[in-house]
């Protein structure tokens, strides 16, 4: 896509075309030179949707319950847009992503929209693309984002971060309310679900989660309390329980002005990041600071300089901006 | 320590009291405040150690091995510093620590020092400590530093590339070859070492290893194809072996210019990587600049800016650098 086909895309975009929605979420997920026009652009009509994050171990059954949820949604005329991220791994990327192709196939003809994204060499992108991802789709006019992550690493907390609720989603056998704890499941949860919960152990786990929570409770000066949900995605059994959760969750955060607070919060961080990065690539892409880079290397090597005085010299005799013509 | 202080235990330092050595390093541990002055003082007298790093999956016997290693280098009147680089887990953290205590004690009296390094709340800390800690050693004058990590996670890695061999140590017992490939450590490796070479599957590991190798060496144009060894580190069976390995590895990036031109790199990286962390600081611990990031995030929430053009401005108005008194 060229800078000037653009606007052509903004238009058809406005138009509810699917198409256009798909182009411009690959600008952005690929970090295209012309994705901060794409999110400039878009922003404008941004933050009206109410953002769920679905995340938890691996094989706890996510993505049928994402696909639960988003019908469950649809009857009650809720439109959704789901993005499903997959960091790709070489041991699991394959299979994930071949459920990703049977869902979106089982969701087609519904007034559901599906994204993948994938990892394309790590190094925080999918942790900065993601929310900018569900940007694009809150501007297209969902009014739920919902982003399904696997696994429960770093990113799978950013993304926690960058959403108004978070669901935790669980199953008997993962060895529960321990596992979840180590992995900082329990501090980012709005709202528990064990799926599977026809399998034994899941009134346990319950019980185990319920009294973490009662811990949690009595240190926080936030007055929700996470309700622990079970339910049988395939059979959809538990999932219009979860739905009504989700409202409360939200109705609980505007009552309190969380929802605002909470925005502004990430929006802070988001502009944070986008600054430091800005400055990393006008630093370490411009060939005169490698030059001098490389001169106080020299220095460094025969002994003549150390490398703390470097980079006093370095940050002093570079401007790294210029103030009547920003390289941004 | 206050600055009038470190003049006195410089000189301590270069008089190699031991106290001084362990002051120091705590300072730089700690990222105290005047850790800068003690890295500017101590640099111009490093750059003469033999650094090795020695890393492998959680109960491979490094601890014992690196005991051994140091025992045999000490015999041939090497004088030994070695970092034992503890990540804190509240799984693991306290019966490390207690290993560490028992092997300090076995070395005491002998010419080799040892330090303790433990992680204080993560975010890359010990990654960026561990390589100065290095250099301190250095200064005082060790002529080898041995750099030991526990585990297999992305601060072995970043050690690895901070010192000029790395042996990796894997048991016949841990899933071997295809368990090292998935960690990465096959890249890493300038010297393997089969640890508890005495249980069952030693050979076949060995094997599995070279013919890992032998698809590394044909890729690659490095032509140092790293040896396979098998030790019993508690009775010192192979260490003198490694040690012999040790050397020719480091002969053989003398030979080949390979030894300045990684420590050059290292240098570069070094230097960026202190660059950012220093224009961090001056970008988000200024309360000036904070007030004028709290004003466009509102713009932002009013809806009258994106987060896009809020980078630009604020890039725009803070004067980062000023260039006749740097605040660095």
């Amino acid at each position: 896509v060229e800078r000037k086909n653009l606007q052509n895309l903004f238009e058809n975009f406005k138009k509810h075309d699917l198409r256009a929605l798909s182009r411009l979420l690959t600008l952005v997920e690929n970090e295209d030179e012309i994705a901060p026009d794409v999110l400039k652009e878009i922003y404008k009509n941004s933050g009206r949707a109410y953002r769920i994050g679905i995340t938890g171990p691996p094989g706890a059954g996510k993505s049928t319950l994402v696909n639960a949820l988003a019908l469950e949604l649809k009857e009650r005329k809720i439109s959704i847009g789901i993005i499903a991220v997959d960091p790709t791994s070489p041991f699991t990327g394959g299979a994930l992503l071949g459920d990703r192709i049977r869902m979106t196939k089982a969701l087609s003809g519904t007034n559901i929209f599906m994204r993948s994204m994938a990892s394309r060499g790590g190094g925080g992108g999918l942790a900065r693309t993601t929310p900018q991802a569900a940007d694009v789709m809150d501007a297209f006019g969902f009014d739920v984002v919902i982003i399904e992550t696997v696994g429960v690493g770093q990113l799978e907390l950013d993304v926690a971060n960058s959403v108004d609720s978070t669901v935790v989603v669980l199953v008997p056998e993962t060895g529960g309310s321990v596992q979840a704890m180590k992995a900082g499941l329990i501090e980012i949860a709005d709202v528990f679900v064990i799926n599977k919960a026809d399998r034994d152990g899941a009134e346990t786990l319950k019980q185990e989660l319920l009294d973490a929570m009662s811990l949690r409770s009595a240190t926080s000066e936030n007055s929700w309390t996470p309700p622990v949900i079970k339910t049988i995605a395939p059979a959809a059994k538990g999932i219009s329980e979860l739905a009504a959760k989700l409202e409360m969750h939200l109705n609980f955060l505007k009552a309190n002005k969380l929802l605002a607070r909470a925005r502004l919060g990430r929006l802070r961080k988001r502009i944070i990041e986008l600054t430091k990065l800005t400055l990393e690539r006008m630093l370490w892409e411009n060939t005169d600071h490698a030059a001098f880079l490389d001169h106080l290397c020299g220095l460094c090597m025969e002994g003549k300089m150390d490398p703390y005085s470097a980079v006093e010299l370095f940050l002093k005799r570079i401007k790294i901006i210029k103030t009547k013509d920003p390289e941004v």
